[in-house]
């Protein structure tokens, strides 16, 4: 098995992916703990917790589950997380694992970087999507006034991902999934992009997976290897994503996923670089593929004014223009700041377009 | 003026003790901040809060008032703190100031620790007890069941310590701060710890007070760099406190003061230590200072075990007998496990011993 190494500024720790580690965790314990908390949400428990726990039968081991979606990163549920490790006599030398997606990643490692100040922390992600979050040290819960503002960066002791869990995924969730993996690729590898251009999600074999996101995860940990604190490189993983997290907030939670309004979020990326840049990306390629792997393409009628308006209330913005990442070619991004003048026009003709389907 | 300067793993800040300071804050900020959140409790808000702000005219600032006392380290308070920084529109360069004691330096650095995963912090001590606090990066929240279990290490980006607004300080609230300015000195500086016990806390000049911080601040920060995470060396700094924070537990937050209650826990790890390592301390020298300083050392009738169930809950203990550190001579502290049984009989005759009052 190939073993990537990502490197924190305050530790280097492994990613493991491969078929089946969830029967064998005990093996890639980094470290000696004194106790194990798994944190899961109610349907991967019932997938996959019995076969994590047998994996670690030689150690004390308790669990604890937490509400699937979003709601599970709630003040409330973070402090429900704290009273069970403090009644399981959790210690300094004990350890927290993140058994599922990205919520329960970012619930549970904010509970790691915040019980007795910090304690060990291993990420087991179930989803394709949650190959992003887990890399990169970020873990946060939501203010009822925004997502992700109450957080910290605490990077796990490891990383171990058995995507052989990934075959319980919906469609829903693979296509969310390859979104963040299309956009490292536009990110830094023309290569891998076009490899994933000629991809159908519905026959993926087991060793594209782990190789599409150990590819992915690479890159992603790359660039938080030159900047894990967001000062500079890593704003460009947020490609697709101004428009992505405006589309989420506007649609809701759960009715579309991340990365099916993130899809959208690349292709208004390109569009808005081939305008600014006075260039061509593969804006036609990214569509037909999006369309053909059964990405949802059509929104709703939504005002472009409101859709300023929630960028503007992306937390990235530190002044009144809204910074976007743009793409002078595949592997290119740069930051740049766009008025809202511009903006609005942009949207208008980007809604236009996907309104017509000019497929 | 000295500027102590102390060094994190993540940032070497500096530390300013002198008169007036609270006046000038702008001139000691050691960045750019695009707005400035100061907390500080109902206490301190009422001397000093217009000092700062107008020391600050040149910013946007804001305020945000906390209860007094130990209260205020609730996750309420936290997320309240975040309310405001969010409905004042802090951004990632934004600065949370804290204005008071160790109460609200750990609650607001906690909020500022992780507040969009960690923004601009400093500390402004109003109390000589917090000398110990603002230095060294430790801040956190209370669980209902235990102090401090929800927390970071978050080094500030400078303390700026006035040591004007210690002159509002109660008598009670002075001998708090001197006894962990005396366990200092017995830790690491056999002269300071002579020179404190010539000392009468009645007749403090501003001069004495400013060495007497420095010198206390420069121990604690020798020792934090050495072992910010508290794995080894940073242990020596519970010197005292072992039956202090047990004494703390069961005699109400609040009644006695944090420093009177390790006043006497100083005097209990003497004690043992003189049985352990067959030497003799200072104890006669230490018990007639905090006498004549009105220390209160008679405690009310406890039982010895109901002592030690509460040591055992300490959340530095990590297996079943207690850890206390103790001292081979003035300046030469150690890591020791003392067993329950000998820890009985140590408290009793220690309880003996201050029921008598032998002088």
């Amino acid at each position: 098995m190939d073993v990537l190494k990502v490197q924190a500024s305050a530790k280097t720790y492994p990613v493991y992916v491969e078929e089946n580690l969830r029967h064998h965790v005990s093996r890639f314990l980094p470290s000696e703990y004194t106790a194990i908390l798994i944190i899961t949400d109610e349907h991967v428990s019932n997938c996959y917790l019995e076969d994590v726990k047998q994996g670690l039968s030689d150690h004390r081991v308790y669990t604890h589950i937490i509400p699937a979606g979003e709601k599970a990163k709630s003040i409330d549920i973070f402090y429900e997380i704290h009273t069970k490790a403090i009644t399981c006599g959790l210690d300094r030398q004990s350890l927290i694992i993140a058994l599922g997606g990205g919520v329960v990643g970012d619930a549970a490692g904010f509970a790691a970087a915040t019980f007795m100040r910090g304690v060990g922390f291993i990420q087991m992600p179930t989803t394709i999507l949650a190959h992003d979050s887990s890399v990169g040290g970020k873990v946060a819960i939501n203010h009822e006034q925004g997502k992700n503002l109450i957080g910290s960066f605490y990077p796990p002791d490891a990383v171990i991902y058995d995507i052989q869990t990934l075959h319980t995924l919906s469609k829903q969730e693979v296509r969310s999934g390859y979104a963040e993996l299309v956009k490292e690729a536009l990110l830094a590898d023309a290569n891998f992009f076009q490899e994933l251009m000629s991809q159908r999600l519905s026959s993926l074999t087991n060793r594209q997976l782990a190789e599409h996101l150990t590819k992915g995860i690479r890159i992603k940990s790359t660039i938080v290897e030159q900047d894990e604190r967001e000062s500079s490189v890593r704003k460009f993983l947020n490609l697709g994503h101004t428009l992505g997290h405006a589309l989420e907030a506007m649609l809701g939670y759960g009715k579309w996923t991340h990365g099916e309004l993130v899809g959208i979020g690349l292709l208004f990326a390109m569009r808005v670089s081939e305008k600014e840049y006075a260039t061509v990306l593969p804006f036609e390629k990214l569509y037909t593929w999006l369309k053909d792997n059964g990405y949802p393409l059509k929104l709703p009628v939504l005002d472009p004014h409101d859709i300023l308006a929630k960028m503007k209330l992306d937390k990235k913005a530190f002044n009144a223009a809204v910074q976007m990442v743009l793409l002078k070619d595949a592997g290119q991004p740069e930051m740049a700041e766009v008025s809202d003048a511009e903006l609005l026009d942009f949207l208008e003709s980007f809604l236009e377009e996907l309104a017509q389907d000019y497929h």
